[in-house]
């Protein structure tokens, strides 16, 4: 068996015509040797030949029709014979080639193969998906074995198991096997296997082995166990065995329970939850008060719930998925060629295999919700639908899988937020006692501020106060600030603004009641708040071609004045934040005044309040001078006086350009903190244009391993690390108690959050969402760098 | 006297209307006391009182007219008081006070007045285009003194002398002054100052006095000294000396002389004449050969030819600057309040002053070619316009001044280059002999080169290859190139420009015989080759508004197809340089073919060619390998074999992401060169985009002092300087003898080349009219920090 998309087995191998007969005279059983030569056929086909195995399918269906069977195990010698031929000469036809008969030259080729196998679009996907770097492999291995048969009789077996239940976690014996049976047959889905447990009854002996087994490999190996076996003739062999993959809920409750069971360390059970894994756990469920009638049900087979349109197909899911809509994919059962449709679907449907199957095993690894085996639905890839009794699914359909219990809904399903409690909470509260770093969420709502506590945030890293200039009650009055022609007018727009964004920070420190808010002045430069010149040109031509009101004209064109005289070259490295603080000190004051009237109000009426400021975009430490001198203190002083008592707040600056790192040690000496805005930051170290630079070549870096990752997702070490250093290291010269943290989408990435604490970062600050992510990442960083 | 726009000086301070008559008492000299005090009325009613020095001038000229006299010295007693009472009732009308009669009084405001002149708009526009920054000087001082009287009549005099001719540098006492006047007469350019050597008769006690004090300041102060003297009856005052403002020519040949004559030092030398002065010298003359009949002929007060349109007044000059235009300014005399005007014109033309007039002063300080005193030029402020005899020159009418010979001609006279021989050569030669770094030449044609050849370029530093891009032959294949549907398109169309940029290489190793080329790959982004979005936009709406035919709107849509697919929203930090080689290799191909072609070809002839060709925008070694290995070393092999000659190359990488100088090490285990683009690296590192910086804030930040000049044109040695110093070590840790140069425009500017030393660069690279600056500027460095 084999890692989806990473390897193939073939098995059988070193059947020839003439060891065939040879197999059927020493087992005096023909039928087993005509069994397992067909295997072989289609089976190294299909792997070393690169023969689409539906060809095969479509033989085999045909014998079975003409034979008047349904299963494969129900076929005769004479049947057998006839496929091994027939096999032999799609093969033949396919590959052009006769079908090899000699042992060796089978062998090579397969062995090429699997080598080959490597660069296959499948492996290739996988990689991408887990981050599978060419510094950490970079190509496969290929191991031959003596074959032993799992397909002798009923005294023969073949399964896959697991030491623990790898869905749940839970302490129990888990697994499927089939009689009569060689391996490809349990994951196929082609027959549906048993539960382990009932082995106790067909093969006792064997059984009782396993069990034994199961104890022996855990306690060596510290680590569930996913193990292959065999038994020919009433003899157990153990194919292989290798850590189980497990989905976050298993990984999760497994670790909990072999922490306290004593086998691992509270520090390993940290470790073993992986911070990109628990994410799934954050996948929303079915509200437990939802009565609704269920479609279908199937095996539980991945955890969580998922809402989307039916899809039939692994292609048209990915194209689907472009057009911006969530999507399930539903299939009679799932291949390794259907990787890249996982990856993009909200959850995964089949009608037939079981909780090893295929669609089970990948759905699990990647944390994405499964029901398998749901045989009540009949999926009809040619027409694009599905039926279930009378009701007909189409293409785009939305139905609501629960992963959790198996059950199918037509329509959306009400869903609720996850808790983090019980095991979960467990292992996030012993993260919390290894990390050595501040967790803060960013935010820009009350709302926001509120989900961050529950996540866990210890305060918030990151208001973006444009944002707020982007509300639908705002946006109005902002663009006519813009539209101002004098400085009285934009002025007059920004007292408008003043009281909407004051309220925002009074809930803001209502909600965060008294840890810290790090609040960032207006960043974007101000055409963003405009419509685009090619907006407004058609809009332009197409009022003249029509022949408008002048006056209507007119307008327009003053708006297209407007867009002109803002338009940059390179907007992202242009006229924008501090920048347009110094030149245009009007909206600093206004956003400072809104900021120091919430907090001096706030701090008169007894609430504790830790407000820290910071401007974006800083190359010098005089711009923090200077709008410390010009904008701060005479606003500070006025409101002081005002509310007649002293309203003391953090003063700080983004490190977001290389050259505020570069002049840390200045710029320490006026900032109280700093905080790295590492988007810019990599922008500014690549001199890589974010939005261009994924659209253009950076799919093409990572493929040439130009690159081994977008920087923009992974921070880049070398680089960019190493400015980050320098500023956190230099800064600190200045200023020992320099508070240092970071606000970029870094935040909340578990290689990014080890750097952070290798570099001494007193916080990372992430979305809402990244929290329990960044909190185990943290305690990763900790324990590993110890 | 006063610096232009730096001080300025009260004459005559402490006369009241008690303290006058004691004078003319003591003096028994009733017209000089009432002379000198309309004097200080008028001159401290300008500077302390800020009032306008017309309405003192318009009282005069009406008292002139009523005594029907053309001189101040024609007028007597009784017009000086009448003078002195108009005077002080204009001052009282403008100040709403009445003038101060207390000396104490008037000293005090004086002292506030000269103080305050420090942030007046002259003195500040002269420190920003001599690049004084505030930490070179942030105030100015104020001296009282005595007052001595050089209008006590024919036995008294004031004037002012250079040592030396400041305008030739020859060792000749220059000088003029004016008997029975003060200081300002002779600047103010109304009475015409006699010539030094005429106080021999005059005065030839004093001026037997003045030779001696000539030689002994100058053997003191090992310069060239400006003195201000003024005689009180037969007895000579020394004012002041300092060190003579003298054009470049002046500065070059008295350097040269001076350490011949053994006064100075060959290092003083070459110490003496500023990098930034010596542009003058490459300014153009007016062709020998030329016989053209001058409209009017005025005094050589500042050398070199000047081409451009008549201008009557400095805002008006300013205003045309703007528009592009090429402006000459024509005055009857200048002020201080006209250096704006002087800044942006190519030279200056007056009616009436002398060599020491202002205007001649600034312009030779400016290096500004200046005719002064032309006398027969009617200058009319109010129509725009001058008159010579019948000739009327009107605002925008092109004349040419020839300040090296004093005439002025109609027209655009025809110039030609100037030379580096003579004392200039010997500078030169001397710089060379000091200089540590090479000096190479940014040029992009054969005919570049061969320039760069004449003014000492020690090879190409660059070679923009995209200029032979945009050649008007070249472009309509790029755009078709770029316009191609398919790959095979494209090719073809490349393979059109392969033998044009071939034989451009080729001439370029021609015109530099031997000496080292340095070319750069394509670095724009293909979009700067086709037309703006805006552009195709508005053609395309108009097509569409006169239904013009289906075929032609098709075009265009295409066009606006792919112009909207190649926008970038940062086109100077997106898809361009090698990341456009990586993800478009065809283009590189067909670069680096041309380039070993013209090598091999060149190789196989028997000649010598140093060719170095570098990447641009370079952030990894992955991209240098990724080229090296797929596109560099095919061709190589293949055209080695063709000619059957080794075609070696250096190879190399431009420096001017952040990135590629923080992975020095790395990079220079490729790179056997690094070549710095500081523009871009400015770019990275301040995260500031040139275009839309300089237009939207740098002004503002330069004017608050919140960085101390714009780092695109004086390279910032806190940011960008430290990176560089970085790449450098770092690289020759893996590389020891790594050639690193320069090739931005920085390479040209003379503080940013004394970084380069001092961080051991070997070589700075700049366009060719820069190289005799940069052979200065690098022997500056090496002589100062030694």
């Amino acid at each position: 068996m084999s890692m989806p998309g990473m390897m193939d087995t073939i098995l059988n191998l070193g059947l020839t015509p003439a060891s065939v007969e040879g197999i059927a005279k020493q087992t005096k059983n023909e039928r087993f040797a005509y069994d397992s030569y067909r295997r072989f056929i289609s089976l190294y086909g299909k792997i070393a030949l690169d023969v689409d195995e539906e060809l095969y399918n479509k033989a085999m269906e045909k014998v079975k029709k003409e034979k008047g069977v349904k299963l494969d195990t129900e076929l005769g010698v004479p049947e057998l014979k006839t496929l091994c031929n027939e096999y032999k000469k799609i093969t033949q036809e396919k590959t052009g080639k006769p079908f090899p008969d000699d042992a060796y030259e089978q062998l090579d080729y397969a062995i090429r193969a699997v080598f080959g196998s490597w660069m296959g679009r499948r492996a290739v996907d996988y990689r991408a998906q887990f981050k599978i770097t060419p510094e950490m492999a970079d190509g496969t291995a290929c191991n031959i074995v003596a074959m032993v048969f799992g397909n002798m009789g009923e005294d023969s077996a073949t399964g896959v198991a697991f030491t623990r239940d790898p869905g749940t976690g839970e302490n129990t014996f888990f697994g499927e096997y089939l009689t009569n049976a060689q391996g490809e047959d349990v994951v196929a889905g082609i027959r549906t296997p048993k539960p382990i447990h009932e082995m106790h009854n067909d093969l006792p002996e064997s059984y009782k082995q396993l069990c034994d087994i199961r104890a022996k490999l855990e306690a060596h190996f510290k680590e569930v166990q996913d193990f292959e076996f065999t038994i020919e003739r009433n003899k157990l062999y153990m194919l292989q065995t290798r850590n189980g993959k497990m989905n976050a809920a298993g990984t999760v409750r497994s670790s909990v329970e072999m922490a306290n069971e004593g086998l691992i360390t509270k520090e390993q059970a940290v470790l073993r939850v992986k911070p990109d894994m628990i994410d799934q756990l954050l996948h929303k469920q079915i509200d437990p008060k939802f009565k609704g009638k269920a479609l279908a049900k199937g095996l539980n087979a991945s955890p969580g719930a998922a809402i989307g349109a039916c899809v039939f197909d692994a292609d048209d899911a990915v194209a689907m998925h472009k057009e911006g809509k969530k999507v399930i994919l539903v299939r009679e059962e799932t291949k390794p060629e259907d990787i890249h449709g996982f990856f993009i679907s909200e959850g995964i449907l089949t009608s037939r295999g079981g909780k090893t199957s295929h669609a089970a095993v990948v759905a699990r690894g990647m944390g994405k919700p499964c029901v398998s085996g749901a045989e009540e639905i009949h999926v009809d890839v040619h027409t694009k639908s599905a039926k279930i009794g009378e009701q007909v699914l189409k293409e785009g359909d939305i139905i609501t899988l629960d992963g959790t219990t198996g059950l199918v809904f037509l329509g959306a399903a009400p869903l609720v937020d996850p808790e983090m409690t019980g095991n979960f909470g467990t292992i996030l509260s012993w993260a919390d006692s290894f990390k050595k770093l501040g967790i803060r969420a960013n935010a820009d709502t009350p709302d926001g501020a509120k989900k961050a506590r529950e996540f866990g945030a210890e305060g918030i890293g990151l208001v973006r106060t444009e944002r707020m200039f982007n509300a639908v009650d705002r946006l109005p009055i902002v663009v006519d600030m813009i539209m101002a022609d004098t400085l009285e007018e934009r002025k007059h727009h920004l007292n408008r603004l003043l009281p909407l964004q004051k309220k925002d920070f009074v809930d803001i420190f209502e909600a965060m009641a008294g840890l810290p808010v790090t609040v960032r002045l207006l960043d974007p430069p101000l055409h963003e708040f405009l419509p685009s010149l090619e907006v407004v040109l058609r809009d332009y031509f197409e009022l003249q071609m029509k022949n408008a009101p002048a006056e209507e004209i007119a307008k327009k064109e003053k708006v297209l004045k407007k867009v002109k005289e803002l338009m940059e070259v390179n907007p992202m490295i242009g006229h924008r934040g501090v920048r347009l603080g110094i030149t245009n000190p009007e909206i600093y004051e206004m956003q400072v005044r809104a900021l120091l009237e919430a907090l001096g109000e706030g701090i008169k009426a007894g609430k504790t309040i830790k407000l820290e400021i910071m401007l974006p975009n800083v190359t010098d430490v005089n711009e923090l001078i200077h709008m410390r001198k010009t904008v701060f203190e005479p606003i500070k002083a006025e409101l002081e006086k005002k509310y007649g008592v002293s309203i003391p707040y953090m003063y700080g600056s983004m490190v977001e350009c290389v050259r505020a790192a570069l002049t840390a040690k200045e710029l320490a000496t006026e900032s109280a903190f700093f905080s790295f805005g590492t988007n810019d930051l990599t922008q500014g170290t690549f001199s890589y244009s974010r939005e261009d630079v994924e659209q253009k070549f950076m799919p093409k870096y990572v493929d040439l391993k130009v690159l081994p990752a977008n920087p923009f997702e992974i921070l880049d070490r070398k680089g960019v690390g190493r400015v980050m250093d320098i500023a956190v290291k230099e800064g600190r010269e200045t200023r020992p108690n320099l508070k240092v943290g970071i606000c970029g989408e870094h935040g909340g990435e578990p290689s990014s959050i080890e750097w952070c604490h290798k570099i001494g970062l007193n916080y990372v600050s992430c979305s809402a969402f990244r929290i329990p992510v960044a909190r185990l990442a943290a305690a990763h960083a900790a324990i590993i760098n110890k």
